[in-house]
């Protein structure tokens, strides 16, 4: 779908590959979200509002080449461009599946087989949008940072803000800027171990939060209690729907994942000292069945008077979070940008 | 005992309650490190070097008072300077036990009984040295931010100090500065849950790093499988000098602390993306016996590249440390100091 292109006021575009935001005030940011499932667009404004929008499945299968998805990309940000009017740009941000080089952003998702063997994202951007600022982060960091922007994070200084479903990941702002670490890998907090000797992780290592709490783990612990989905293909949404919907086991799922995330949020706080984490992704739709029970974790193991002053808040911003936040990349990069 | 007293070079003091070194060129910081056993003193160079050092045992006990505590200290400080030949001082820094309020520094250390109901430090010093920034942080944070300026972690940007003794506390160093989160509590490492139903701890949560590797909780952990200390008030000490010379009870109680360590620091390093971890405090002293399950453990739970890269070390800066973290305060407030 497209929304309505607004066509943005704007100035005339100005070379500026790393510095401020080029193309004028008002401009807006190309932003892309590129994840396992789609590749959506937008046309983000300065004060976060997405302008037009659009997106494609991304093309699934081992015969699909490297730059066959390049083209897919390249077309969809051509008629979401074009059908707004060629507006002038003031960047292009952009969320993906990790791992990722960073910032040089040569990206190898997991779950995108055409890249998986590496494929230099930002140097293609850099030389399809010469002159503009080109920025990328890990999707869930994207989703952080736009809830730290706009969404339930807004005016705190320390934020975790989580992405749960398929995977587990998210982005920390600590002192209102968002934490890199030594190569961009911070915010990690899928891979807080959770469970010493619990369920092997797709990260190679055991009991992860991500190994515990994400969808598909979920589905497989819940299967083997003895719940029967409808679907064969059955995702941990549909596990969520069926714990709504008052079945034990689903709903036992539910409590397994929320514990997990409380443990895991009570040991970043103490580490990081944090006012807000904010839950989003997939999971985090079924409300109370995973909240209350992640609440209940994280009272029993964060006393200390600092830490329990944490809000766990579900995130404010929706399916079009991690493109808002690909956007502030480059609006405001004074918080989340210190890299060339 | 009383180090050399050298008599640093040094102009006029100027009045600088809040702003950079006051003293003039090379005027020394009169450090200080509060803790439960002693209260030590220093006089510390701008190049970190300590020129002058006194202690003396914390008065104990439930009948000592608040303001005898305070005069044994400024006694201590008295002595200190006025040995030295009273030269003008930069400012003065403190690393005292938590928890306190931060920045105003009122502490109500744990393992202090006549402050433990509050003492408010900063304004007492602030009286005490008109003029002059008086800095006040968390012991642990102290020594952290040690390592970073002079010690193991000197050079790297993302570091994290811990001090592993009768408690487990630490640091957090990221982007070159101090991480000080929403109320200077940042650094709690040793709150980090490794064994989600583990024992008990002092905050009152359950399976906190602290609650596992902590010399007393080891101690305990050791005479219930055995272990028969030769003084009965065996401590982390003992019991690490007993693991060296083989006794299989207690090298088995630092494999299980350094196991514990290792699962908290993957844990740190893949939410914070870390160069080096750095371990102080006594039970750090116990080597290899602590470090090997250290390492293994957390080789097995940082699987991925970025965290592989984190190096484990050593501290590097033994017993005063804190009292270089403290001085780090002032001397280097860009990048250790951020509140007024």
């Amino acid at each position: 779908m497209t929304g309505p292109a607004t066509p943005p006021s704007g100035g005339p575009s100005h070379a500026s590959a790393d510095g401020p935001p080029a193309g004028g005030a008002g401009a807006p940011v190309l932003a892309v979200d590129i994840g396992g499932t789609k590749l959506a667009a937008a046309l983000v404004e300065p004060d976060g509002r997405v302008a037009a929008y659009d997106r494609v499945a991304t093309p699934g299968g081992a015969d699909v080449g490297a730059e066959e998805l390049w083209r897919v990309l390249e077309g969809l940000l051509d008629t979401l461009v074009s059908d707004a009017g060629d507006p002038p740009l003031a960047g292009v941000g952009t969320g993906c599946g990790g791992p990722m080089t960073w910032p040089a952003a040569e990206v190898s998702p997991l779950n995108i087989p055409a890249w998986r063997n590496g494929f230099p994202l930002r140097a293609r951007l850099r030389d399809r949008y010469p002159g503009l600022p080109v920025r990328i982060h890990n999707d869930a960091i994207c989703v952080a940072i736009a809830e730290h922007w706009l969404g339930a994070g807004r005016g705190r200084d320390n934020v975790l803000g989580m992405v749960v479903s398929t995977g587990v990941g998210g982005g920390l702002i600590l002192g209102g800027r968002l934490v890199n670490g030594a190569s961009g890998n911070a915010g990690h907090i899928g891979h807080i171990v959770v469970e010493p000797d619990g369920p092997p992780c797709g990260c190679g290592g055991r009991g992860c939060l991500e190994a515990v709490a994400r969808g598909p783990g979920l589905v497989a612990w819940a299967r083997e209690r003895g719940w029967r989905p409808q679907s064969p293909e059955a995702t941990g949404v549909e596990l969520a729907a069926d714990a709504r919907d008052g079945h034990p086991v689903a709903a036992a799922a539910m409590r397994r994942a929320g514990r997990a995330i409380g443990i895991a949020i009570a040991s970043a706080t103490h580490l990081c000292d944090l006012e807000v984490a904010a839950i989003g992704g997939g999971l985090s739709q079924t409300g109370p069945l995973l909240f209350e029970p992640m609440a209940e974790a994280f009272r029993e193991h964060a006393r200390m008077e600092f830490a329990r002053r944490l809000r766990i808040v579900p995130a404010a911003l929706g399916q079009t979070a991690g493109l808002v936040g690909a956007a502030a990349l480059v609006f405001a990069q004074d918080r989340y940008w210190s890299a060339g």
